[in-house]
């Protein structure tokens, strides 16, 4: 069981000073509220729509950027995941960083990118299964349009994930809305599984986001809501043995079946 | 474009006259409403408690039971979709039948049984890609535990299909609740075909049953919703040219990634 922190956000575009004190911030409120981690939006720390910045704002998972993130999980006793632009390979990818003090960070890269401006900002991953263990739950990660394809979560879910943080940067709208509503507590009910969808909220440059920031349990109901507007930040316990009845009456990942 | 018409129906448990009569006078309230195709239940030829007598009831695809469909098609000019149960390969399976008067049927039978209940009653078939053009319109069939695998409406998606058709029989309770609110609307959306669910309604000796059929558009939307209680005739259009921009800003089928 593990109380997560989530902070719907609006990040300062290109300012990743301004964006880490923001999560700085939520952290120590979140430790204050005995959450022991805290997951913010995709590109929580560059911004969502600082378009070319966001590559000059490209760090490795090395980088003074993610130290800074450690210094200030180290400092206050709780893990933290944030989207940042990750320089890699001699590209930029679209990565989450999961960050525990001065342990080894965990960094996904998102596969599914969404659209002609992060095709032209960012190499797609392939799809990646990337797991780790916070505090005797297993963690998956996936990052926003990642999060749509059930492909993903279920990949994640049959390798033993109890629960899938997905920052994400949601676009207000009619689609945004949708997926809000109905897809993220399907996606935790046919896995049964944990999904905390973090988004930001407000407007960049570029883009309005839906902000409507989701925890659902693997029984499909919610553990937290965000309204469509406003910074917000969200707790919730997440108690994978409090779903034994749900999983035993929903055995979808023992029943799948596939053509020969 | 097809005009659909959908019957949640209570099915007389053990009575194939009873429900083939019931379908008939369906057929008939549905060509007055300018449908082409009437879709009806899980089992609605057998009813789906009707326990054992499911098995002596159980005919070959070419049998009597979908001879007379095959009339009350013919006669009344409009297609029909019928679960029942198929006496096929020494076994009996879970089958749903689309007659289109004199026309070769077309059978379908379900892959994910749920539950002791259906294991004990039937054989599950080998997951089925079964597709048909009904008056232009790209269809494949599903039955009820088969649709809350998102594998299984992939799959017809890839293959083409344009309308997912699933006769159902959702028990009432926490899980049928989410599945009609939440899930046959995500399964529409993320592969942007239209999805018809259509359950039984009432009770019968072992189940109670949760009423609320859906069919939802391409775009997440519903285009009819049943109560959770008492027999209803949905008609509702079916245009897939009417959702060009929802495909084209929801990309789901040629974005998929798979890991190598």
């Amino acid at each position: 069981m593990i109380t997560l922190a989530a902070l719907q956000m609006k990040s300062k575009s290109g300012d990743t000073a301004a964006n880490l004190a923001r999560i700085e911030q939520a952290a120590k409120e979140a430790v204050g509220k005995g959450a022991s981690l805290l997951i913010t939006p995709e590109l929580a720390l560059t911004g969502y729509g600082a378009g070319d910045v966001i590559g000059e704002l490209a760090e490795p998972a090395d980088g003074p950027l993610v130290r800074q993130l450690q210094a200030i999980s180290s400092e206050l006793g709780i893990a933290i995941i944030a989207g940042f632009a990750e320089k890699a390979d001699g590209s930029v990818f679209n990565s989450a960083v999961y960050v525990d003090g001065s342990a080894v960070p965990v960094v996904y890269r998102k596969s599914n990118l969404y659209g002609d401006y992060e095709r032209t900002l960012f190499s797609a991953s392939a799809p990646g299964t990337v797991l780790f263990d916070h505090r005797g739950v297993k963690c998956g990660m996936l990052i926003c349009y990642d999060v749509e394809f059930p492909e993903n979560v279920r990949r994640l879910a049959l390798a033993g994930a109890d629960a899938v943080l997905v920052p994400t940067a949601l676009p207000a709208g009619y689609s945004g809305t949708f997926i809000a509503d109905h897809m993220i507590q399907t996606r935790a009910f046919e896995n049964q599984v944990f999904v905390a969808y973090i988004n930001h909220c407000g407007a960049d440059e570029r883009f309005t986001f839906a902000g409507s920031s989701r925890v659902a349990a693997p029984d499909g109901s919610l553990l937290a809501s965000a309204a469509s507007q406003g910074e917000v930040l969200m707790v919730s316990t997440l108690d994978p043995a409090a779903f034994k009845v749900s999983r035993s009456e929903n055995t979808y990942l023992t029943d799948i079946r596939l053509p020969a």
